[in-house]
């Protein structure tokens, strides 16, 4: 996911939040009049409806060149990016590729990756506009960042979840995570797990489509895991959230598992890029059939909003355990 | 610099200009009606004027972390970026950062970068909307990209020189080359060459200053060096170019350098972020003085475009000679 602040948690965005915070005090922080939402939200929107973000993958950090082929790595790089634009409920236009690869048989992996990138971003309606190109040196892991660049009237923010609203999922959880999980046993994942982490759908048509038929009140998408996300949307908003656990759809690899490792996967699992978003009581009632009709997945109830701060669950016996906003998504690991 | 197609030279080029081809020939490449310029140029632009444009800066690529502190860095990767929109002539409103660093002293790291970031973007009118962060395996290089996004009424770009326009620079040559090579030998350069490797100027106010008062054809920056760029501008524009080698203002520390050695930093070096215009003949006469004036170094006639194709160099004695476009850069070397 791209950072942003204010966060609910995790050593860097603390970094990130006392250098920003240290720049204000010296008075050094432009906001041009252009910027319409600066840092703090899954993308930075500017006048006209741009919404900008950027998201980065790291070779043995976020995947291992065993898992994919490079012309699937380059597409799901430009997915990733695209869940930025999808929890913001914005329309692709364009991407633009930065990638550092290893000198030796470099031209053939740039072909590959930036094929897997105009492929992609062609099946959601975006260009490439543009990028750079970097050799690395060797054995040096391979990095690509790709910018998501889009366009909504009005954008999709983590600030304006509100108590009593509910919370509800674009689709199941836990597939991506299952396959890296399965891979790091030295294992192949099931097909579907696979696609689940190859071929993630960045829910940008899903979220526009509920933009245009809902009064939604916040969103995110779920790359670092459902209780670390919802803590970055209760942060923003100011707001306590509620997880039913029982009720968070789940990627169906994960029916045949042990209940503690099946809740890990979906609850913290991450990069499975649904997005979440806090709607008013009620709100989702008569569009949640034609939902499931448009996109063949569930709109998913998920929880819900109340007055004070922080993530809480609630588990199958309907008892509450409030996660601890510093460790948030290390709370099921 | 941002790569673009089509391009002057180089195998990852030649690498991309074929992807896209391909991609263009399945038929799978979507042309989003908002999109104004696409890939080809130093940026995209899009509807509203906005530009966009990505730039990568890799450890032991690019630098070495003997040479400067990551305050500095970090203001080096934003200033490299903004020279991308100075070759557009437009306005820097934002820039966003995604940082990849070792796990060790990592959050000093990402706090002194983003320092240098946040400060050196507020220098030049724009602040940091977003970003991403990721840890690398020990051993492996930082990377930083730094997407820069701006504005203007009418995009600079690189295919509008025309047979008779004149070549202007911005600004002087080498100074950041000649720092990197005295680096490269164990010594430490003199400060006015440290200056043009870590603090260039990215001619972002003289560009847009120049838009307002001439009537520019064509301009790149000077990412490459002259001789490459000069190449980008003469395939996109569809033109010959000549640049008059004794004209090519230098650096200072060129001065004291023997005649091939002060012609290779200044030619073939990159890295100075100064802007090469294309001007109709006559049309620099009358702001020459009030540019030196206001920005406190020349606006300097370096050439001139004709018919035909590629770059050609005429030395100190009139002689003319061609400079391969393929290995276009590397020339000098």
């Amino acid at each position: 996911m791209s950072w942003s602040t204010p966060l609910g948690g995790g050593g860097e965005f603390e970094v990130l939040r006392q250098v920003f915070e240290q720049a204000r005090q010296k008075g050094g922080v432009p906001k041009p009049g252009a910027v319409l939402i600066g840092p703090g939200d899954d993308a930075a929107v500017v006048e006209g409806g741009w919404v900008i973000s950027t998201d980065q993958m790291v070779e043995r950090v976020h995947f291992r060149t065993e898992w994919l082929s490079y012309v699937e790595l380059g597409g799901r790089a430009v997915r990733a990016a695209l869940s930025d634009l999808a929890a913001m409920a914005a329309e692709p236009v364009g991407v633009l590729t930065s990638i550092a690869v290893r000198e030796e048989g470099g031209a053939a992996v740039i072909a590959d990756l930036m094929q897997g990138a105009i492929e992609t971003a062609a099946t959601f309606g975006a260009q490439v506009l543009g990028g750079d190109l970097s050799r690395l040196p060797e054995g040096a892991p391979l990095v690509m960042d790709v910018v998501a660049l889009g366009r909504t009237a009005k954008p999709l923010v983590r600030s304006g979840a509100e108590p009593g609203d509910e919370l509800f999922l674009t689709g199941p959880l836990g597939g991506a995570a299952a396959a890296v999980a399965t891979w790091e046993q030295g294992r192949e994942p099931e097909p579907s797990a696979r696609s689940a982490f190859v071929t993630p759908t960045p829910r940008t048509r899903e979220a526009q489509w509920l933009a245009e038929r809902v009064d939604l009140h916040a969103g995110i998408d779920i790359s670092d895991g459902l209780l670390s996300d919802a803590g970055h949307m209760s942060a923003a908003s100011g707001v306590g959230i509620v997880i039913d656990v029982p009720a968070v759809p789940r990627h169906p690899v994960l029916r045949d598992m042990a209940a503690v490792e099946a809740d890990r996967l979906a609850l913290s699992g991450g990069e499975d890029y649904e997005v979440l978003v806090a709607l008013p009581p009620g709100a989702a009632e008569e569009i949640r059939e034609l939902y499931s009709e448009a996109f063949g997945t569930g709109l998913v109830r998920v929880g819900n909003v109340r007055r004070g701060a922080g993530v809480a669950i609630r588990t199958g016996d309907g008892e509450l355990s409030v996660v601890n906003s510093r460790t948030g998504y290390n709370h099921f690991r």
